[in-house]
């Protein structure tokens, strides 16, 4: 279902063209960074620590280079000194191979180049590393606590303090907190753990790199973002950016996962140090899950009140998210999502980064929103129950606007939250009945500021009237696309003449990575003016060969006019034969972006024998802005939605106490699969963004926020219990059950 | 040796900085076409035509197809119609595949693709190809006669007129031959005859192509032009130029054999008809020989007299050049080069491009004008011998100026040609007195045009200060440096600290084929371009930064200032963090190039009993515009040298006369090595170009003309035989001394 409220009309922009590359993905011919061959090519292997926290010894590397076909070995005292000042750099270079100390299962220690993958792992098992094994600490509240394992012993809160675990401490405040429980006639107060999670990107982590002897440096690899692969390594190594080529391949998932440089530096270092050879590396997925950037888990205490009139008066929160091995967890972005959907005059958020002996947490679809949600509309579900009020009507009585302030004081400009609200109460599955016992309804609001960031773009225009569109944005979910077709809607042709293409860091302009929902909606930017600018070229060719003044020249639909005379974009092109060649570039860094919101409706079934979750129905509608390919945007709720189911229902990493990852495979880490799913109805609600020409919106990530709160809520709806924990696994649904009955008796 | 005539002067250009690809190039690290490897990589191998001539009765390909191993036969049957008309796209077709006849021997007739390249081979052997065969004919004299086999039934002068071998004839006149051969004193006539010599270059033409299952073509491949293959086999297989990816390889040399498609379309198609996988294919070095574009044998007969002031008072030529089996030969350039450097009131120039069956003429560095300047300086020699002038007077005194025409009529503007006779004239070698006997002193002068042509460019900030250069020209000569030393010349930053790259037909502006020796100069143009507009970008965020209006924002030596404050460019680059990225790009086709003019000089020794001719001594003085790279521009004039002395005295095609190739290796196909070739000492002359901002003409096809003619007239003053046949090869060499002992008898 699509509304049709976007103005202007558009002839390209809303249309549904077939993508090329998708036969291609289909039929496996599209190159990923394992297809990736070269001559002489050699095959890299990680050590990686067995031990939560320890310190290492020694490493003696010797056996390991002196096995046949062993080309190089590496460890931390090949990598530049990062420097002693705290920060990204540092910890990246810590992160990449491990210095004094191991902070976590999994952390890389060594890594081996040889002839091939089996001499490589046989090679680790010879590398001798004596460790001093230190005790983990694994949860971030126990991380805070006095006497508790330090991770670093140069984070302090201050200058003469000792040092700690706490990374960062942020607040968020407004109003008078106390008065404003004062006013309120009910209150809820509840606290809330969340287990860490995975993106679980299908497509493991792989790098190829060719260090060759001239100091040139060229990398294929699956990443979000070749420039900021780049500049990674380029710090990392200690390299001018010059002198570093990335080669973006196709992805195959990043969801947040693939920003940093994991595997890079190490096969560029092997590469060097193997007299030059490319060097090839490819996770297995166990190195995945153990040694990449899962997300935080947190400890989420909130309380809130309303008054009898229904309206939300005061709200307190304290957020502690687990950071892992390095600082850096999304607490801050979480503590302003958190109550972001709402008008609150009264509030208090205090955010806590917190070290702990596991995987450096990264960025995550919406990253650190969607656990935070889950508290807040557990609690929104609880205060319109308590009022008597249906949920969506609580949440419309309180539902920010246009002109009202995220809690960081940012003013909204046009959003959508009262559109989605409206429309999910309008929604067919809203009013149906439900069929049987343990059966529940759940609805849940959430936001999400989505992102801008730099972007270029460069276009040519081809004799036969096709034009290439290269951009330096990795596109992970079909922006080739979503990019060709706003070049197109500008140009007046047909998104088939336009292909768009993702080139590599030596040959196009700068563009940040592809985070934040940004592509679509900053690229594209850059992509608009880039038409332009062609679009001025040609009146300028027109202009000659109609022999008028250029102002005379005007150009709409797609056609150049002279007044008197008319000339088609593509009859044009033709026309120019021995001409200059017709190009144009243009970069953008937009200062504001189209925030999302979103309200999910979803009904489920709990068995109080087993505690099994199924969900009978599901329906998600977003604040899309201008759809510019609404089958990808269905596709990217749909996708959103089923993540989100996973983190509420099934996916948790399992550690023993002495920090080793219990669950390191797809067999154990349980992502949803399609029996956990049900069809996932997407309701595109186009709130144009006046961020964008077009109305544009970032649309990929805001679908996964919503999932955990509605879904808690439709459990308590079944079964009338509320879920503190996430997942709510079945083993968790009973241990809620029985506290429930023991609370009864 | 360099001149230090250039104003203004330049901190970069003119500088000799390391190629960064050099060490890689040297060990072996560079990747070339034969380097490309794809999963499920196919091997393509060609069927050729073992006769000269021939209709194709039939070809069968069943059992073929029926071998294990093998994935796809083509023939020209799967080729697209090319349509009816005469002309390029036909003729590039019917090379491509033969279609109704062969018309030389390694013409291709089917393409297989296998597993590996032994059953490609294997089954080659098994197509069953029925020939009707014909008579053949090779020396264009022979085909312009009566009743001589004819290639083409299309080929006619008129309307109604028969078929005919004859493609074209054309005609350069000016002012009253006769009258001027009447004023004339002295006047000289000869008929000269040059053989079929190949470009030689060491690498051979490979391909390799995957058309996926979506219609996107990607193409790996050795050649001088990624976007002239591009639109070759848009044109061959009728496919929009947007969905074909030509991704140029590094380049084992071309000298103008690289810039048609041979390998490509056949590559293309057979990765589409084998189920959509890659498919590679590289030639033998007998295929290079038989089946690619060699240059054109010609008959020229040319006579010209002057009077007694030494003056040229008139010329008559006829040029009949072999285009081999599709017309197109370089006739015409030839015919308005031979007699370039010379003041002639009264001349007439008739040209005539002849089909013969030998593979279709392809341009080879200054394309025909080597083979018509030697009979030029022949004569020319001999007129001065006749007046009693010093070979260098003599032409000094008929040498054009700035203001003259060409034999086309065109003006020259400022040119170099009396710079070089005078440097040639004042350079010890010519002074030099020789040691002994059967060695004597030749010169000769020579003109060409150079190319000018379409370019882009493109360059992109990077946040270190360093910028990475984007072109779609392909890298022959080291052109990535030149034009990355225009660039950073505009910049006021090092060469170092800017990278050229050549990117793939998706990700970067249309540009010509590096030919015409046209890269530094037009792309140059592009580039410099670009530059200025990276300063105007700056120069807008300096006036930002210091808050002062843009007008006062200016930029010299590097520096941004703003009357007051200065900022280096890398400085302010540092400076920019998270701004708008800083890129731009621009194209040109400039509308005049600056012609070459090139004076040489050689020491010659011939062994009378052997007529081995022993090159003692060679200078080669050129005007090469300013020299952006010194060390580049010596290497290319020694390069034009060697390969002018095998012309001169070494290479030839043998035919026996059913015309199949004797001599299809390099064992057989003599191309000078370092016995053959003295130290050759490059003469700079900066004459600089106002066709150029920093005055830079075309570089690399000048030199090889003069050396034919030079050694030509060293060989006369040595043994008084005036040679009228290249090669000058011993046996040529006896023949002509027992010629003359008979005359003498």
């Amino acid at each position: 279902m699509q509304s049709n409220s976007s103005k202007p009309s558009f002839k390209v922009i809303g249309t549904r063209p077939i993508r090329p590359g998708d036969t291609d993905k289909a039929t496996g011919q599209a190159l990923y960074g394992v297809d990736v061959t070269l001559p002489d090519l050699l095959y890299g292997a990680v050590l990686r620590s067995p031990h939560a926290h320890a310190r290492i010894l020694s490493i003696d590397t010797r056996q390991a280079e002196a096995l046949p076909g062993v080309k190089a070995v590496i460890t931390a005292a090949d990598l530049p000194q990062p420097g002693s000042a705290r920060g990204e750099d540092r910890y990246q270079s810590e992160n990449t191979l491990a210095r004094e100390k191991v902070l976590y299962f999994g952390h890389a220690v060594a890594a081996v180049a040889a002839t091939n993958e089996h001499i490589a792992l046989d090679a680790l098992e010879l590398i001798q590393v004596a460790y001093e094994v230190l005790p983990p600490v694994l949860d971030p509240d126990q991380a805070m606590q006095e006497g508790a394992p330090i991770l670093h012993n140069d984070l302090s809160t201050g200058a003469n303090e000792a040092p700690t675990n706490l990374a960062d401490h942020m607040q968020l405040k407004r109003g008078d907190v106390e008065k404003g429980f004062a006013l309120a006639s009910v209150i809820v107060e509840r606290e809330f753990h969340t287990a860490t999670v995975h993106q679980g990107y299908i497509e493991p982590h792989n790098a190829s790199a060719l260090f060759s002897a001239s100091g040139q440096l060229t990398i294929w690899c699956s990443t979000q973002g070749s420039f900021s692969v780049r500049s990674q390594v380029a710090e990392i190594l200690q390299v001018p950016r010059v002198h570093i080529r990335v080669i973006p391949m196709e992805v195959g998932g990043g969801f947040g996962g693939k920003n940093r440089a994991y595997l890079e530096p190490l096969a560029a270092l092997l590469s060097r140090k193997s007299g030059h050879k490319p060097v090839k590396m490819v996770m297995s997925y166990g190195e995945v899950l153990s040694a990449t950037g899962p997300t935080s888990a947190a400890s989420i205490r909130i309380k809130m009140g309303a008054d009898a009139s229904g309206h939300i008066t005061a709200a307190a929160a304290r957020l502690v998210y687990a950071a892992g091995a390095f600082p850096g967890s999304p607490v801050g972005t979480a503590a302003n999502a958190l109550l972001a959907p709402y008008r609150i005059d009264n509030f208090q958020i205090d955010g806590y980064d917190v070290v702990v002996n596991k995987p450096w947490a990264a960025a995550y679809r919406a990253p650190g929103v969607a656990n935070a949600n889950f508290t807040c509309e557990s609690v929104i579900d609880e205060l319109s129950q308590k009022l008597g009020l249906d949920p969506l009507e609580f949440r419309l009585r309180n539902a920010v606007r246009e002109g009202d302030l995220l809690p960081d004081g940012a003013a909204y400009a046009r959003i959508g939250l009262i559109e989605t609200l409206e429309a999910a109460r309008a929604h067919p599955h809203y009013s149906a009945p439900l069929a049987g016992p343990h059966q529940g309804r759940g609805v849940a609001c959430g936001y999400w500021g989505n992102g801008g960031g730099r972007s270029s773009a460069s276009a040519s225009l081809n004799s036969d009237g096709t034009v290439n569109l290269v951009t330096g944005s990795v596109d992970l979910s079909g922006t080739r696309m979503t990019l060709a077709m706003q070049l197109a809607e500008v140009l007046g042709i047909a998104a088939e003449d336009v292909k768009g293409s993702m080139a590599d860091t030596d040959s196009t302009g700068f563009a940040d990575g592809s985070w934040g929902s940004r592509t679509t909606f900053s690229t594209g930017q850059a992509v608009i003016k880039v038409g332009q600018e062609l679009i001025r070229l040609l009146c300028k060719r027109a202009a000659d060969i109609w022999k008028v003044p250029l102002e005379q020249v005007s150009f709409a639909d797609g056609e150049f006019s002279s007044g008197k005379e008319k000339l088609a974009f593509k009859k044009l092109a033709s026309m120019l034969g021995w001409d200059v060649p017709v190009l144009a570039s243009a970069a953008v860094n937009p200062d504001s972006v189209g925030p999302s919101f979103a309200t999910h409706i979803v009904d489920v079934e709990v068995d109080p024998e087993t505690g099994q979750v199924r969900l009978l129905r599901y329906t998600a509608v977003q604040d899309t802005g201008k759809a510019v390919h609404p089958a990808y945007v269905e596709g990217q709720i749909q996708g959103a939605v089923t993540q989100g189911i996973g983190w509420a229902l099934n996916e948790e990493y399992f550690y023993d106490e002495a920090g080793h990852l219990l669950n390191g495979s797809f067999l154990d880490y349980r992502i949803p699969t399609c029996p956990d799913v049900p069809s996932i109805e997407p309701v595109i609600v186009e709130v144009p963004s006046p961020s964008h020409p077009f109305g544009v919106r970032g649309v990929g990530e805001m679908s996964i926020v919503p999932p955990p709160g509605a879904i808690a809520n439709a459990i308590h709806a079944a079964l009338g219990v509320r879920m503190e924990v996430l997942p709510m696994s079945p083993g968790r649904i009973l241990e809620a059950l029985w506290k429930e009955e023991e609370a009864l008796e």
